[in-house]
């Protein structure tokens, strides 16, 4: 056995409480190095009375690893617990204070779950986790009250540049809500709408005031409340790491240099503060001169980002905050965010920006989600490639599954693109049948997928600006199909529990193509996902694990037929088919 | 290169500000197994500007494992980073997104430290870094006021039991100032001393009083005032994962069942509420019917022992707070008290009983410190033992210390024994030889080193009740020759700086033996320590690393010599030797 391979941690992603009852210990070996893995665990003050062994199941391989997990309801919520691994011809036993041949004697040197709190969990509302979400950019979306466009409007449909305004505003997404819900939409997330000079308001200048080329707060209310009608939750953008250099403590201090009240409200090296090009002498979001960066451990900062939270929760009803540039902002000041946010509205949903592993901002204190970039990064470069390599799309996958817990993983916000990336179809060089292959993925993988408005009538872009072209809202000019696709998939998410809340799991990946197969499982049925990613047609076969007549198409409900207690699907190029069966013979 | 074997994470010890403005990365590398580890960094934003390669220093090596790390200090308070690894014929790069054989292109992929926030930072008082700390149990130390014993109590020195009470009082710890002042100490650590029937007082009656036997809060003002006078600061323990059946809100929900006001406050399974033997329908410390488990995720309950806790904090000014059954209380708690305990006495010292790794509650928003019992138990089991194994022991050492950021390891609360752990030399079996190497180990280590009342003079006693004699303070019947010896090494550690402070590593540690060299180092002065665990005498060499005349004994300044480059000393049976040099020819 490859001891060196051994991991486990008695903390985050390797021994956490899935609920207030139920808690999951994982541990990692090299790939196929360890045939059985057993959870040793005990009650330290009583092992003799109250011990039990829980075999571990293996539930993900990456390139490297294989991961195994078990789950247990210990009576007095406490435990202590070691692992008992077997070889080919090797039984070792791994305990926190090292490894040994012969099983060492409980619980001493054993690790330890001192005690599970319920309020020490991890917990995102259950609304979100069945969420379809779509995400809006205001400016380019919908044009519904042109008396309130901002000077120099382009034409709606003219090529968009770094400075351009299209007059998009609130009434426009309004105006609109038939056709999301139409689409099967159940949450949408704008970016910013409160004052701000740019089109994309990313550099506040007034947090308490909705841009007046948006809207005001009176047609904010309108848009929530027509969105709570139709049960559709709506998630705003705060943007509380930097702000405007128009945002008055800012310009309070330029102003008044070292004697404004506002000095430590942002990062100041010197003085006199310049906005200009080159060095600068204040901290900033990236290098941009025009955002300096907020102070958010200054508790008078801290306090007014905190109010405007709680404002607009209260004031309009929100339902949640999608966090911009999350991860340059102190813990601190999240751990706060969030007691005030749950305390307005204990059904808020929290997403915070970040692009790397967040497993940090994600233990139950500050977010309930992050914005799944990896997730977005190996499907476009698996679904896009010409030579796809199925096995190593199964362990990337894998790889980013076994970053979270389960129960973050199931509330994850993937998505495929949005106005910081280059539009999906796009990146597939608008090869449509790729696209379809990645949407259907993303809408029957475990999280809570996002879509960027228009990807689903078809909208092209390169980076930013080009990928925040306007809506295209003439019929003739929508990829009609490719909407009924999107329809289809989101429709058949929202059937099915499975599909939101089931285990998932790769069952064939292989390097030489980009046929995979996989499934999702909960206890009452399965489904199994069959892609033939590549420009040939294919014949897959899979065990089939049951009697012939349980299988079905998803769609039709028509029986599959197994032969030789295997599943044989013809895949068309680019061809998917989504199976399901019920278990309990149900 | 055994990939497996690597690991690191952008979190927690991994990754992890040392300082306002320094930054540590660790990562970890299979023994001897790769030649040199290089950071590669960069500013996200702007690479081609802002970046940077920094050499990594193997710091330690375990049984399995080389931990490499270094320190770096952005300018932009801000980095992403992956790490290239070079073994004797590969190079391979590491970053969050996988291994590769060529360099991936930055920042894509990479890790990402997105900020660096001092409010984030872990941050003990600095006095704790250099205490020298003594465990008092109040009821055992000594009699000073023989008024307030309580009924029954034994002759002092009797054989204890579970049960007895020998009279030891607070104004018995005011009478001994002298004695721990000639000893060194500078900070005592008192068991409980709140009103409580046992002897012990791990089951409080009354939060918010002093137990009348032990004398009131007029005489614990005057304890923590003559202390101070002294320079000594005074930490009280915290008994706040469970109380007393006697506590009134129990006895409330006794009496009143359903109705009882206190019910939330505990973990009540079913009523009626019984104190009796066997199955219990409340939660329990381990399973002690007479110590029910307070709900400290109640908001009252909360509440009310963060009151306690500013209470004493603020009445009679103590230092600090000692957490029994730390880890089985929530974190949610904690980080309230953390804020509640900082904000009465920003320079208060929070130390967790916990007897396990303990990171999760060590990232500065909860302890400062915990008592650092896997300490212990390594050196028992490496000093006490007749075939020692060196290499083993520093293996082990190096193990404990890579599982916390340095800052922590700083502080740990090192012991050799507790009220909870059979007396050192006894486990020693009154070798005080054996008992000397561990002192000199313990007060030339890393970390805040506690002495159990009476260890110093030769006190014996297996688990309790026995480790928790009577204080001996018949001088004849002391052992004052330990007694110096103990002086002795807490005066050399007072004296030199990098006694406390300075990076640990060990130079020598063989499997076959019990010698073993190992060095503290800061930028002014390297101490060296040999050892010699064995009932042999050595002649141990060590290569110099400097000129002659700058190596001296650390107690006599006297010169030693090296020849051909090393450095030879002669250790008789259990014999040691503390060396010290310069640098910068100081």
């Amino acid at each position: 056995m490859q001891i060196e391979s051994l991991y486990h941690s008695p903390n985050t992603k390797w021994a956490y409480s899935y609920d207030s009852s139920t808690f999951h210990l994982r541990i990692r070996t090299k790939k196929n190095d360890v045939n059985q893995v057993i959870a040793i665990t005990g009650d330290k003050y009583d092992w003799d009375n109250y011990n039990n062994d829980y075999p571990m199941e293996k539930i993900a391989t990456d390139r490297y690893f294989d991961y195994w997990e078990t789950e247990l309801s210990p009576a007095q919520k406490r435990f202590s617990y070691g692992f008992r691994l077997q070889a080919e011809d090797e039984t070792i036993w791994m305990t926190e204070s090292g490894i040994y041949d012969e099983e060492p004697s409980p619980p001493s040197g054993y690790y330890e779950m001192p005690y599970m709190h319920e309020i020490d969990g991890f917990k995102a509302p259950d609304w979100a986790k069945s969420a379809i979400f779509y995400q809006i950019m205001p400016d380019r979306f919908a044009n519904g009250d042109p008396r309130i466009d901002p000077d120099g409007v382009l034409e709606w449909g003219d090529q968009p540049t770094n400075d351009s305004h299209f007059g998009g505003d609130l009434q426009g997404i309004i105006d609109h809500l038939d056709y999301l819900t139409e689409l099967g939409i159940t949450a949408i997330y704008l970016t910013p709408i409160f004052e701000a000079p740019s089109n994309h308001k990313y550099d506040t200048v007034d947090y308490k005031k909705v841009d007046p080329h948006f809207g005001d707060t009176a047609v904010l209310k309108k848009l929530v409340a027509a969105c709570h009608d139709r049960n559709m939750k709506v998630v705003l953008d705060a943007v509380f790491n930097h702000s405007s250099v128009d945002f008055p403590p800012f310009k309070d201090v330029i102003e008044k240099g070292e004697q404004s009240a506002y000095v430590d409200w942002f990062h100041i090296h010197d003085f006199p503060v310049e906005v200009k090009e080159g060095p600068l002498n204040y901290a900033t979001f990236g290098f941009y001169a025009s955002m300096p960066k907020l102070n958010t451990t200054n508790p008078e900062v801290k306090q007014y980002l905190l109010d405007v939270a709680e404002h607009w929760l209260k004031e309009v009803q929100i339902d949640g905050w999608r966090l911009d540039v999350a991860n340059e902002i102190d813990h601190s000041f999240w751990r706060d965010f969030r007691k005030v946010v749950k305390k307005a509205n204990p059904d808020a949903y929290i997403i915070g920006e970040a692009w790397s592993d967040s497993l940090r901002w994600l233990l139950g204190d500050q977010f309930d989600s992050v914005m799944n970039y990896p997730f977005s990064d190996r499907i476009l470069q698996f679904f896009q490639s010409e030579q796809p390599n199925g096995l190593s799309f199964a362990e990337n996958m894998n790889n980013i599954l076994m970053r979270y817990p389960l129960q973050t993983n199931e509330v994850l916000f993937n998505l495929l693109g949005s106005h910081d990336t280059p539009r999906v179809l796009t990146m597939f060089k608008e090869n449509k049948n790729r696209l379809k292959l990645a949407v259907a993925f993303l809408l029957t993988y475990i999280g809570t997928p996002c879509i960027f408005y228009g990807d689903e009538i078809g909208l092209t872009g390169e980076q930013d600006p080009d990928c925040r072209k306007c809506m295209e809202w003439d019929p003739a000019k929508q990829d009609r199909e490719l909407f009924d696709f999107y329809k289809l998939m989101i429709k058949l998410r929202k059937k099915h529990e499975v599909l939101r809340f089931g285990r998932f799991s790769f069952l064939r990946a292989d390097a030489e193509d980009g046929r995979i197969i996989y499934e999702r499982r909960n206890k009452k049925e399965v489904f199994t996902i069959w892609m033939n990613q590549s420009e040939e047609s294919a014949l897959l076969a899979h065990p089939a694990d049951t009697e012939t007549e349980h299988w079905q198409d998803a769609f039709s409900g028509e029986p599959v037929k197994t032969v030789d207690g295997f599943v044989s699907m013809e895949l068309e190029p680019f061809g998917y088919r989504i199976l399901r069966r019920s278990l309990n013979g149900v």
